[in-house]
């Protein structure tokens, strides 16, 4: 079986890897060059030690390919999957050496990645039968970013606009700078491509309005409760799409979707996930 | 008063910072570019929403000097101060753009390493008035080593070996593969340079009894009890350095510092830290 | 008078600048280098050859900044202002060295740039009194794509989608790749974004009466005529909005805004722009 | 049959491919990527519009390989062949995807290349049966001059110096500056590698003779008419090589070739090459 | 037989290698372009001129694989061995040009490394017997430290510490800056990792004295005499590593072995190596 | 008195410098980090040990410019100056760790550059009063060329080409690649530019010939003796310039010059020059 296609763009997936393979290892792994011989064989596999999710596995094969492109590298479940206590998620067979020196660096993204689905999973189970949508936010990791909404995909979840560049996002202070709704709104239509529609995040019932009639294409609807919420749904009527933010925990979570929204966007996706703990089982052998 | 220097080296600073900012920021930021004029003025404070520990704010002040270095930054609390809630940690006025563009790069950054900064400080006052050291990991967020690692160091911990190039920490696996950690000392003696120290993890006596016997400088016990540490480092009697790593949490901390080891590591430092809150409040006003 | 700020990025510029000058000083300029004295200073100034609009005139400022920051530099006309033939359109005082040494490069982005600001001014003062947007396409030349879209906006036009990762245009290979616009248009809903709107390209009035049953954001009317054009804006009636590309000349530019579409994209402004002839003309005196 | 080497270094190639797909591709292809199967391959050929002549098809190929290395790419002309209307030039087969989102940087680069080459065919022809080489000048596209100069070559002409630091061409501004023309060419030979020429760009018969008493080995004839260059052939007699430069359009260009000079430069074989009209017709289909 | 694996970090082989060929060959060796045909194929080797080591034949096989990733590349000694003059240290069979075009940086690389390795078994020979480990020092050429450092280990050395990162040198300027030599060593002590031993450079016995009540690990004996040494080994007695260091030549090198210092490091290893002469001979055909 | 302009690309030089800085650098001097305050003052000499040319001084202003931007550098001798024994060069007053973890770094560029200025005046001096220029070759340390060529100017030598890139030298393997000394000549006249001469190395009287037929704008004479040389220049009588290359050492170097020949280039010069001893001492002070 080839491997699946990586949920990261390539370039981005190598530059962080090299980038990480640097920091960790710079001018080389010296306990394993002096202990390990340098033909000694090795097969690893990579151990779950708690339930989750599966993310990340794909960076753990180029962590090991760019150490040494003759490993050969098996992936044993597929990102999104669940799995159990004690699973090996993957084997990786040839050089001791480099599987040594890749192994902090593989299981450092894993144990993260694998978080933030097996937390997003959660979520999105709570979220199940309804029409809603999970989304993460740009509360990220500097520089991990592709990887973590990736991480979020794998759990269940969707990923909002990547970055600044790529979505209208009105809030607050826009909407200050800009002088009213209104206002920002006309700034951002002005200049949005037709491919770009235009959300703003409003904080009262009478900016929703405001929003409604600037004829924004969504309204974020932040730290509003899930009564709120429904009136907003309500009073909307599907003339924008809807999005909740802020102060949504797992036991509200259903409430805001029962309310009507398009979508609900949650931070601690990606900032708090607690890790999962994976290691990496050696079994070495001289070569023959 | 002219700014501290950076606790992270600045070329390290300077391109994590570019990094998160063309991840974040690319093409542009636009909707701050439509929404807010060229020429209006604001001046933000970033605002910590719960107690903690400083530590980053040197890296907000490369982010908003790379976006704009006519913005005036200025910290309001120094590297591994205390705060409580709803305190200024910095101030940044000049272009309400850019500080609109910067504020969620600066923020990840900085509520990442505040929380490790502030368990940090929960684990090293526990070990107060012991003349036990609290160290780190390896176990970082790839691409982010040096700033957790000075996060640990603002915490009042200290850093163990940055990475695989500079110390020889013989695990496990290179005892397998050396055939005996007699053999592994040997081999990582005759190539070390003479400012190296060689390090053995130990998980019995009968290891604790070959490291001491191969003149190894430190041992690290590794998954030991309080009560096993103590009988390690009486047998140990000065002739090598002693660490602790391996299942020691915030409650049995001190019983391991007491036991007499050097250092204690700690990976949850860098890995678990929980993100303290923090956000940025602007008060915009047109340039007159 | 400070310099206004770029409309690209400058982490952009800088880079587009650095390449531009290795690629064509690289190891140095040998002639100037022997031929001109090192403290002699001079005085240059950029004219226009012919009439045209002015864009990347920040661009030359970058390249002289590269090769002396201590040169000054006057833009003597705003990005987007219109210009006779024979006009001086910026200033460079300093060594003359590197003002010589900038000369092609600064003046291979500038007649490029000025070229499709020109271009699209045409275009775009054919449209005035409606309400059309004109826009550019992604047929730009390869590494200078935020250059030619900035000339475009100073030029008087809107920029399209920046690339293929910000926004959603489903084209005749997705929808035959999907099975029908309604599985491509639920395809990309299902992992769009709040702040992305989908666009669907249609080449016939069948098609496009699915897209509007697919509930698409915004149809591109590929190849219409004018008079098919203000059928399909009837037929939408405000439930989208709507573009017209392909085979729009200068000539029939304008009987398509009147057929009602919202949106004009024409390759030719960045592809096929004639370039505007400019000069640097030195005045050179030896240092007293 | 294999690849014909690239006409440009493969690591200038490879970075300003990767840099085009940067560009246009950057996070990812979001339409292709939701629209299209993972496994869907597809077979597509790049098909010219009209006439014209073969520059770049080495550049599509890296674009797909480095999109995914597993896509067969063959080129159906070798670079400089000639083509007719509704000519297809290359094929790619493999996965729908990679081929969808490398099109339109393929066909930028395309474009561009074949119009310089199919220009620089016409100018190329007019010197049919003289000795006189026609050249291109250093007026080219930022980033890409490389594939400009071999799109040239591609076409029948030849290059002048590819850069500044690679030859010496002693200009008005280098006189005024030395001085002299003789204290130019002394200046520029005290300091000159063997195998560099110093090539004077003369405005007069005065100046033609200065550089001539200072031994220049190439007299550049700025805008000189062809009856003016063939009175300076013969004037030189041999003791330089000739260029003729600027002012010469289709019509004239073989006049002065018939006046004797060994070379012409023509800025417009680069900076206003009309694109050549390509696209990419592709046929999809379900992996079985 | 497979290639052995690279001394040196393969990224930074890659890079160092990458650099060179961007500096000697850039845009393209216009000579072997223009006089050998593409398709000529040619055996070379590269031939010894004088007796010597082997160290860098790896640098050459990555010069010729990133010029041409087909042509075949033989090493025909190993790393470390001694060569006589006359002797064929390597073959290149492929393509003639980017042997051709390879020659001279893969020579420039060996010249110098073989240099290296061949000095460095003078003096490695000249302490055979003695328990006495020689040593190089950061004084190597910039950039090119790894290589050097791996040819020191090709000639029978060992590595100091590899830069001011990975080891703890308190030389006279750190001890003044901290007031003492207890004071310097107790603010290491501080802050280094447990891997971490402190070496201190003494001048005198009375430093000497002071470096043993710091528990200094390693005590640097600078400029002293072979008798001097023996003092100090004799005074230190087994309570820290020693290691001499300036003014030691080659004809002295025993003496200080035999005074008993566990260390000998010398700067001249890699500043003042003579190059050994080395050049590429080859045999050109036609391809049939 | 503001800094002279450097004598190298200042982009190259910036590179050369970021990449030696984190070779030696990398992560941080924790040495200095450790033992030195951070307010401390110094100021520092840099002295030469023995007498020599001066060059490079200009690399270490840089090294210490990027370590840390405050820091006042000073040359006191310009590029190309003599220095006796025990002259300071340079003095750097400002932060005492910046100093001295420059230091290093500086001494190894420095220390290099003035051992290939020494050793060029040496051969210079030799040739004072003939009209024959002493130039370098390409046989330079991998990474520093630019710096290399920039000391043998200061030596007093001239630079040969730079690179492959800049200069047509047709030799033995080209002659017999291309079938004979007039085909390779014409298949490189052919694509050369105007500023291109064509050089040719010959190593006998017959292939001498056989270059002036074929109209070769320079001859290198290779390993000829003074005497064959004579008889080359008559022979050649001014037909193209000359230059011998082989085995000319400082005794036979005027022998050479006095023959007649244009140029004699010496590899010696660069991959040879012993290296010059300097230092740099330091008076620190704490900050007041």
């Amino acid at each position: 079986m080839s491997a699946a296609p990586s949920p990261v763009d390539p370039r981005v997936l190598a530059a962080a890897v090299a980038s990480a393979l640097a920091e960790d290892v710079g001018s080389g792994d010296i306990t394993t060059s002096a202990c390990v011989p340098a033909d000694m064989t090795a097969c690893g596999s990579i151990i779950a030690r708690e339930p989750g999710v599966v993310s990340g596995i794909y960076v753990c094969r180029e962590v090991f390919a760019q150490l040494d492109s003759s490993l050969a590298f098996e992936a044993l479940l597929p990102e999104g999957a669940d799995f159990a206590s004690d699973t090996a998620v993957a084997r990786i067979d040839g050089l001791a050496r480099p599987i040594l020196t890749g192994e902090r660096v593989a299981l450092n993204f894993l144990q993260r990645l694998c978080g933030i689905a097996t937390l997003t999973r959660t979520y999105a189970r709570a979220l199940e039968g309804t029409s809603c949508r999970l989304l993460d936010t740009r509360k990220t990791t500097p520089g991990l970013r592709a990887f973590e909404k990736a991480a979020v995909r794998a759990g269940g979840g969707g990923n909002h606009r990547f970055a600044l560049y790529d979505g209208f996002l009105i809030k607050d202070n826009h909407i200050a700078a800009a002088g009213s709704i209104s206002a920002a709104v006309s700034a951002a239509r002005a200049v949005a491509a037709p491919t770009a529609a235009i959300e703003v995040e409003v904080q009262s019932f009478a900016q929703l309005d405001d929003a409604l009639a600037a004829s924004a294409d969504v309204i974020m609807l932040d730290n509003f409760t899930p009564e709120q919420v429904s009136e907003a749904v309500r009073r909307i009527a599907g003339r924008a799409r809807t999005e909740a933010s802020g102060g949504v925990s797992l036991d509200t979570l259903r409430a805001y979707a029962e309310a009507g929204v398009d979508f609900i966007s949650v931070g601690r996706l990606t900032h708090s996930a607690p890790t999962i703990d994976l290691n990496l089982e050696l079994a070495a052998h001289v070569r023959a």
